[in-house]
């Protein structure tokens, strides 16, 4: 059921015309939410270091300069959003947050206009082969949705009269307002958990977290390192153990996994999980993985799509694992860990 | 205990001078076995496609034509060797053999003089971490060495009066007479397996038989593509189960992941078996396997040193699993492997 008649809204959204150049804000025209969709209010966001990494390279004092604009109504604490170059004509971002349901499509039940929701870019039907199996969180009916359009192949917002706007990953969040498939939203008590806290939740920490909780079974006494220690590598740390060593790349010119073996009796490490979407890192992480038995969880992206690593390194013995969000599952797993974090 | 006074022996060996060039023979001198090394004589090689994909690209006419040379003294069921590329110059090949004892170092105690053998390039100490985990089959003491030389730094061969001549995988089989590590042998017994039939389980069968076996463990019911129909991939297929389609990439303008998905409802696989080594097939076999759980083994080697794949396709829940020899262990496995194969 409805609870109101919503109507189209006008509102102000960063857009990317093209890749490599600056984010414009615009106003544009956002549609009402169709039968299963919700349009929400961006409350809160969140951010972390892939921003920065993207095509359009948007230099971070801009960058928090146009997210402080009082007209957007919103305060920042991280801001994370990814795989930007996907869509890179037209498109309007992706970034962590909170927000609030504006309005609600004629068949969405279970949330109303005023709840508070954390927007992701994956849904869980817990119907298809993937969420049945409770060993994926890549939806089939739900999926990571590159397309820059609705599941419907359509789009809510339009610019100059007509002009169709591409968003990324299943929702546009560089906008005062945007429509989300109502499936890839949940709950969020703000009297339990400070939304600014909870938008961290809504990419990078989780993705490190649950990279650690839900993608590999890190035994007691493992070696772990974590390559990136933006917010998915302290969320992926927080889980493992207490670091015992730091290493800055910049400090020295030995290669980042000849410094994990010189630390690791020159063995390397059982885990690493790559956060820095850096592609060289890619073979580093293989390379100060342990051989015979080392696991890299690939986490990072940044602008380039493709990696490159050395065959042979793999081929003795290793294991590449690759990691959407850390494979937490929107309903199966995210409200847990909200609770966790409520309660400290 | 030395089981005579070996000697410097002169005999013939296929050499490949520089990349690209085609192999010659030549005459050169193989030094005695040092002290925990054996000196063998071919008997019989195995042949696999990897083979006609390496730098050298050796006409297989002419290929067959010099095996088959009497003073060789060998016969030919297939052959198989890897990784030229490593030590392109003045390199002798590795090939799935069965050979026999000449002579032996002072401190080998459990192989003598006229033992049938065959060499592999995986040791196992059974003391290393690897070796006592039970994971892998990469030996820290006995490793895949790439160096071209024995595990001492030096080598056994030479021609020219003292030039030294690089072998490849611990050992150069490309050659009447050649030098090993003790460990990297095991003992075959005639009386229960033709010895040309042996010789395949040295390389490409094995590799294939051990991914499904050792490396992944294959659910009932699950789906399986194999990439690449050679020895290795039939291996391969032979653990998992009676193949149902078949497909033959040139028969098509389809990609090969794209024909996969045809015959699997559009889903892929659960696992897949790369044993081409052809560099574009990674990715294929990335897009083959099922989103979200697939897991692609990677087998396959050609001259190519590097790999590239498409990020989002691994990060969204799948796995590369890096194979040698199909992770089995010479000592631990390849013995029940050799008593199966004399049973039927």
């Amino acid at each position: 059921m409805e609870s109101s008649n919503p109507k189209v809204i006008t509102c102000k959204v960063a857009v990317v015309w093209k890749e490599g150049e600056m984010i414009k804000i615009e106003e544009i025209q956002v549609d009402p939410p169709k039968s299963n969709e919700v349009r929400i209010k961006m409350l809160f966001a969140s951010l972390c270091h892939t921003t920065f990494s993207l095509p359009m390279l948007i230099p971070i004092l801009y960058f928090l300069e146009f997210l402080d604009m009082k007209e957007l109504g919103r305060k920042i604490f991280f801001l994370c959003f990814i795989l930007s170059k996907i869509t890179c004509m037209s498109q309007s971002g992706r970034i962590g947050i909170c927000s609030k349901i504006e309005s609600v499509g004629e068949n969405v039940t279970n949330l109303k206009e005023g709840d508070i929701v954390m927007p992701l870019y994956l849904g869980e039907c817990k119907e298809c082969p993937n969420c049945k199996s409770g060993r994926s969180n890549q939806c089939h009916k739900y999926p990571l949705n590159l397309s820059g359009l609705m599941l419907d192949g359509t789009s809510r917002m339009s610019i100059h009269g007509g002009q169709v706007l591409y968003q990324i990953c299943s929702c546009t969040t560089w906008s005062e307002y945007t429509v989300i498939n109502a499936n890839y939203v949940i709950k969020v008590d703000p009297q339990k958990i400070p939304l600014q806290h909870a938008s961290l939740l809504c990419c990078g920490f989780t993705t490190g977290y649950g990279a650690t909780w839900r993608e590999v079974h890190v035994e007691m006494g493992s070696t772990v390192a974590v390559l990136g220690l933006g917010v998915v590598g302290l969320g992926g740390k927080g889980e493992v153990f207490g670091m015992t060593d730091f290493i800055n790349p910049k400090e020295s010119r030995t290669s980042v996994s000849e410094m994990i073996k010189d630390v690791t009796e020159g063995l390397g490490v059982d885990y690493v999980f790559e956060c820095t979407g850096i592609p060289s890192m890619l073979n580093e992480a293989i390379e100060a993985s342990k051989l015979g038995i080392g696991t890299i969880v690939v986490i990072g992206v940044g602008h380039e799509l493709t990696r490159e690593f050395n065959l042979v390194s793999l081929l003795c013995g290793r294991t590449l694992k690759g990691s959407v969000y850390g494979g937490i599952r929107l309903h199966s797993d995210l409200p847990a860990l909200l609770h966790r974090c409520a309660n400290k």
